[in-house]
């Protein structure tokens, strides 16, 4: 691959960014009646109407203006709508009585579900933590350390480790089944190893580092697959695993069959998990300033799976789910695998050097750019088929906002200018 | 066993109690200068003039004063002497930069070592607990719930469960070694336990009854020997047993070779640590409201290994270490261990009607009163031979205060006065 290439993905990434993505965005999401953000679009990009506006659009939003900014896009205008999303969830959201970030509001800022979601609380630990290492206002951090603290007195699992994840407002432990009471997930830990790393970004606290290091033991040593080191979706309390079912409350629109389970519910992962885990955690590690060489292995298995297995030669793209030894289930294209993949095969490529992952993220790369962007508006469709015709076709709802798109953005052109430079070195 | 028998032992624990246990130390142990205790007593009861003040000490006598006025002794006078102690608790042992309990002082109140000892946090929670329920005076509960609050973001190990237990003043958790801060032990968890059980009873909230839950789970679970149900002294953070070695803060007299070591440090289990295991199992399900036979398995087995094992039925009293699988190790009569078999040998009893605890109990009963007593100053010997010898004299130091005597009495007296009352039911 010639620096030719290199720069011509990095340009045409860089134009989606500036030209239509973030322009899609700061167009319409500030809601300058009730404060916030309004975060749900149809395929046109018009306002679709749902009166809710959900902790993890809410806190995603904060992230992805923030991260932004800091990343030097934009001329400050990012700063004040992260700020904007910073003063509605202080405001609105934040739970004065017993701590923690309520789950949903409608429009106008009325608590409409209560409920304590250790998922929603790792992104408010995020896009907090974000916000002040972009803005400097000095209130981002101060409530992610209050979450942090929450998390450690009424999330973690004194007797088996790790974090309980689904609470009611006084952070009781919601009971067992579709409750969520009873399980672990992949995602929440992988989650709070994200939120965990830009809040030790953040404060450079010793505490905040163990509890990094902690969650990274986790992951590495019971959430991965101990042979083929890809994501096992959900645990029971003591980390056997347990078949995969739906939530109550749920934070994605996973397809499940009628009875709320998957159709390979003990032997199923997504490939866009396991390259993003990857990514997450190769950078939770610079963060740390540990060599990426300690988790050489869990990193080579986790991008080979995706790389292997998970991408589509024939019509491009990377597939949602299959078996942890590889067989694909589900061919479909949905857009965060797309996302999370772009970054991880650059990190990928970057680290071992290998040119299988080059020509897997060039393959994922064109099918973005030539098929999951809905042009006309400038976001993603959410779900196409495996040949790229959108089944879904909203811009954004609650579980779908910016924090992917713009994100793979953002650090896929700075993993392109790492090889750029890298290139130059050489040159 | 008579009716006879039970009030006749019910008359001389009382007497012991009443007259030479209490009066021992209501006479000599307020510090009227400096505040707090003094707790450095000779064989004649004399102020053996070491210039310290530990954590242990104190927290353990406050307890001892609380819980003795809780349960009907003294008039008043046990209470004020509680609230003495803890007047010196709060001004002089609490960190108010850190948070949590220093571990040492001078008799002048000066902190001589700062750092944060699980052990000793654990018993802050268990003394200012049974304090406000004792008084009713709102300070203890209200720093015992700081203390909890603190041990779940600085103690817990979020990865493998349960709590790190060595740390510096600032939380930041020791090195490895001697320093400890890569083990964890029964003795940290047991007394988690105890702490957790009182605070719960103070404060009936849900998170203090999860956390002793999760305790108790871990306990059983991990902590306790899968077979034998016998205590294991030392793991490391990830639950493999641990030759059981010195730490370089010590919170007793174990002994150890000239090398830090036990002679047999991976199989070895204190007759004593497993009666009071299972006699504070029993009363936490108690507070818990949790019927005893969850956990029948579990109680059996570290009662009968420490009636079947420990017992020394040629000298009376019980051996202080073995095997799991029964050995005795160490034959010497060790003061704590003979105090918590006789809560727990009555418990035994109690709960399983089997003679043997009985007579188990009255062995150790006759042991303590003609040999373990110092009669003439009221306390109890420290370490004797076999035969009941004293080889140890002190009466108290940091490390040997009114806890485990004051305590067996009074939690004899009432498991005897249960049994009575049981019998009066029956006649």
């Amino acid at each position: 691959m010639t620096n030719e290439t290199l720069h011509h993905c990095r340009q045409e990434l860089h134009h989606h960014l500036t030209t239509e993505l973030l322009p899609f965005w700061t167009a319409r999401t500030a809601d300058h009646v009730h404060g916030g953000f309004i975060t749900h679009f149809d395929e046109h990009g018009h306002d679709s109407g749902e009166d809710e506006k959900s902790l993890i659009a809410q806190t995603r939003s904060i992230y992805t203006y923030a991260s932004a900014h800091r990343a030097g896009y934009g001329s400050g205008e990012l700063a004040d709508l992260a700020r904007h999303g910073v003063d509605y969830l202080l405001n609105r959201m934040w739970d004065h009585e017993h701590g923690g970030f309520y789950w949903m509001t409608n429009r106008q800022g009325e608590v409409t579900n209560d409920q304590k979601i250790v998922y929603g609380q790792s992104f408010a630990i995020y896009c907090l933590s974000e916000y002040t290492l972009a803005t400097g206002d000095q209130r981002g951090v101060e409530y992610a350390q209050k979450v942090f603290d929450l998390l450690q007195k009424y999330g973690a699992d004194t007797c088996y480790g790790g974090y309980f994840e689904m609470f009611d407002r006084d952070w009781t432990l919601k009971g067992p089944g579709a409750a969520g009471g009873n399980r672990k997930t992949l995602d929440a830990h992988m989650h709070l190893m994200e939120a965990f790393t830009t809040l030790y970004e953040c404060t450079r606290q010793p505490i905040h580092r163990r509890k990094l290091l902690e969650v990274i033991s986790l992951l590495v040593g019971k959430v991965m697959h101990p042979v083929y080191g890809t994501g096992v979706p959900q645990f029971w309390a003591d980390w056997r695993v347990a078949p995969q079912i739906k939530f109550d409350v749920i934070w994605g629109w996973d397809r499940f069959t009628e009875d709320g389970a998957k159709e390979a519910a003990e032997d199923n992962t997504s490939y866009g998990h396991n390259a993003e885990f990857a990514w997450l955690l190769l950078h939770a590690l610079s963060i740390l300033e540990i060599p990426h060489e300690t988790y050489f292995s869990q990193l080579q298995k986790a991008f080979s799976h995706a790389a292997d297995n998970g991408v589509d030669w024939e019509f491009g793209g990377v597939f949602v789910e299959g078996s942890h030894s590889g067989k694909v289930y589900d061919r479909e294209k949905e857009f965060w695998q797309q996302a999370e993949v772009l970054i991880g095969f650059l990190d990928a490529y970057r680290i071992f050097g290998e040119e299988k992952y080059w020509r897997a993220y060039e393959n994922v790369h064109r099918f973005v750019m030539d098929k999951m962007v809905n042009r006309p508006v400038g976001e993603w469709w959410p779900l196409m088929t495996r040949k790229g015709v959108p089944i879904w076709t909203h811009m954004s709802h609650s579980w779908k906002i910016n924090y992917h798109t713009v994100r793979s953005m953002v650090q896929s052109i700075r993993r392109l200018d790492m090889l750029l430079e890298k290139d130059t070195v050489r040159d």
